[in-house]
């Protein structure tokens, strides 16, 4: 990293971090953290690439996921803690499209640009495939049934309680599977050759990068989102609006950021696995943790999505599905990607 | 083409043109008019192949879903004026059925009878695939949030607008995608050495003649069509059946005959083109520049479809998708549309 | 069969007969009939297996799916003729989900956890997609029309009885298909000189074992099903539940002995054949059966189904097909399948 960079990052984090603390006007903390999260973001993305040289591209490209998600998720609880339910499903909504249409979408576009076809590993497409999908039943069915049928409170709390735990053991199993049992078979058998460069940094000092930029990226995320409330009234914008795409956006700017890198050096199949990865630890853990927490808390958040909630995940999933089963990319599948983003933003921010 | 069938198409043409100019009894219009169709969609055919011949099968599929849907597109245009909205939607949606399923099906249950397996680009399958299911998502989209929320008039215009703002820049980057920077990649990779076959025109006679044609099928279905409202009444059908299956049948006839004509040379891949493209043509070019037309006009035409209209258009988006995204087919999956078809007409008939 | 294992199935089956008979407390009955049924359903996963191997996989696989669909025909048409249609349709939808997840699922799972990878038939896999597809169409094209629209009572049986119509003539079509014209196509070309294995049976004796046990299964599961209303209500479980779940497990005992006999026997293809043309054979052809029965009977079921069966039906579906499609699976994939069993199944039982 050039050392013009590494002062920017300082620069804009520390002026972040001083407006939040002193109280500026919400604009200015909102302006100060929408830049500093461009340079910690970027940050970031450095400091995975790094990781994924040492780690292999799957792994790299699940650390990212985790990490990024670790933001999320700390904001969420929160959220959970103030009973805030309604913000906690539109933002974990908001990620889960978000990565699937904006950040796979961008990915793909940017990655196509340079490079006419790029391939990925089929295996894992076809197994990312089929956990969307397990991801958007177990959000999809509960729903259904509170819908059509009178079920009452402590009814859902329990099918809630019982999906959430079902999800978390297949997202063990998958982390089981994917890491241990079939990780040759995942793994991508793309020449490795081609990528002569050397790694910026060594490796101890690449994971110490990951964890601080994580961190970093953490606080400037949460001094964004603290401004956002008071913006909302300002600018008139619906809560569920703010919460599926401002919320999500500055959430997801770290896989955002790494992904998109990736995609342009070719690596495109780390790429994929940063943003499926993500929705999916999203929808297969951090939703049901939250669920879990929301139990210990003594008032248990239900599992049951709104109807445009789960129409918009489950777009997501179809045509994501449909753009990666073949294992192979090019700049026109981004850009539908990102046509179908854009046709639900649209929508979230007209009603 | 034979003298026969060229002297039949003439008279045939003729005798419709005047029992419709010199108003005879509807009935009677429509009897001769369906006949005319018969042989002037031949015509379009015969002349397709032959501008197929010269141009490589795609870009000749390419054509004749366009020259196809012109005649559509000028009926619709028409309706629009007089502000008949329901009428649009409904043959629109007849439209992207009859022609993922009817002709579809008819064309590969036909080339199946003749070949066992049918082989085409699976690379082209995949991306018509995505294709499909970004129209369904964008057609879906809106009507469920006209559905579940309040929207105003001038919210829905809107958001009608925008969303067939985005389906027109998919349409045209679609084109630069598949007939310029991805051209090579999507180009039927069968032995063409197979074609032994001489062309029975040359290349500009081809052109004029494919031209040629596409007016008369203009013509003769713009009579055909004329004759439906009366008939309707006279027999007590449902202006949504009489939309969505009588005046779709119709206006698909040249789309129909041309790809059964190439399906039975075992060209399937120009088949599949014919039918596919031309419904995604409808989806993603037709209904946007109707939307905007409408517009023009003043009175802007929402792109909310009802529900059993959007039920249709997901239901043959489905079942085509699953059938062709392998890139083989067989007398059975033919069948297999025709039998959805059958359900859907069924169903609309009945209502 | 080891002479203990032989001495077990008849002493089981004659107790469990001997109980009801003589009419003991429900709860013996059912205990009794639940053990038996295990050693029935054993049996008749031997004899299968032994046709299997003079039939070929797929013959046996669809041999099996018949026979085992046998119990639950005759089962079905007592119910129709005492006009408990509601209870119909739990149980078709019940083993329609029971043979896609649980017996699809455990057959995987289990499969898997011998073999790393098992590989079967793709074009197999696809065919088998896409009729599961046009089973949902057909199921769910009726239900919106009803709950969209004003449709009369001879409507809706007219539309039932032309649907199952056109349901029986596919699933006719289908086996000429995959019986005569694509016999080849769909055959496993897995190498079958790894089976060195000698079968136990003469292929005269198989034959009468395969049918032997078969009727024997249809008693065991009838005088099990016959303790389940008395339990029912002492347990205090909702109909549906009963209907969808243990009547379909117990149902489809015998596809799920056999398919998991299979599955560990490295025969994945055999195994995917009998739970998905189990399911397939139910919807295409034990579902219109009864619908042209009940007509007979003066009385015409129609064939709408309530939202969550269609729910339940459509997710099984969508999830099957996705991790079908490759023609290979793995331990994981099966336990993706029994989470989404256990989703419906906490649901179910919770309403």
């Amino acid at each position: 990293m050039s050392k013009v960079r590494t002062s920017l990052l300082i620069i804009t984090f520390l002026l972040s971090a001083v407006s939040h603390y002193l109280h500026f006007d919400p604009l200015i903390q909102f302006v100060l953290s929408a830049i500093a999260v461009v340079f910690v973001a970027g940050f970031l993305g450095k400091a995975t690439e790094n990781v994924a040289h040492y780690a292999g591209e799957r792994l790299g490209g699940f650390l990212n996921a985790t990490f990024g998600n670790a933001a999320e998720l700390i904001i969420a609880i929160f959220l959970v803690k103030e009973g805030l339910y309604d913000m906690v499903k539109a933002s974990l909504t908001g990620s889960i499209i978000g990565n699937l249409l904006l950040v796979l979408g961008l990915s793909i576009f940017l990655g196509g640009t340079k490079f006419k076809v790029q391939n990925f590993n089929q295996s894992l497409a076809g197994m990312n495939g089929s956990l969307m999908i397990v991801a958007v039943i177990a959000l999809f069915v509960p729903a259904v049934f509170f819908n059509t049928h009178t079920i009452t409170v402590p009814q859902t709390e329990t099918l809630s309680l019982i999906v959430a735990g079902i999800l978390i053991v297949s997202y063990i199993a998958w982390i089981i599977f994917s890491m241990i049992t079939h990780k040759d078979i995942l793994t991508e058998n793309v020449a490795e050759g081609e990528d002569h460069e050397e790694p910026a940094w060594s490796k101890k000092k690449s994971i110490a990068y990951l964890v601080l930029a994580t961190v970093m990226v953490a606080f400037v995320s949460e001094w964004l989102v603290g401004t956002l409330e008071t913006l909302t009234v300002r600018f008139g914008l619906s809560e569920i609006f703010v919460g599926a795409f401002l919320v999500a956006i500055v959430g997801n700017a770290a896989e955002h950021s790494a992904a998109v890198l990736l995609a342009m050096k070719n690596k495109i199949g780390a790429a994929v696995e940063i943003a499926v990865g993500s929705s999916l630890q999203i929808a297969l853990f951090v939703a049901p943790v939250l669920v879990f927490t929301s139990f210990f808390f003594g008032n248990t958040m239900d599992i049951v999505f709104t109807t445009i909630e789960l129409v918009a995940i489950g777009v997501a999933v179809f045509i994501s599905k449909s753009i990666i089963q073949d294992g192979s990319t090019n700049w026109y599948e981004g850009l539908l990607l990102m046509a179908v983003y854009a046709i639900l933003g649209v929508s979230f921010f007209l009603i």
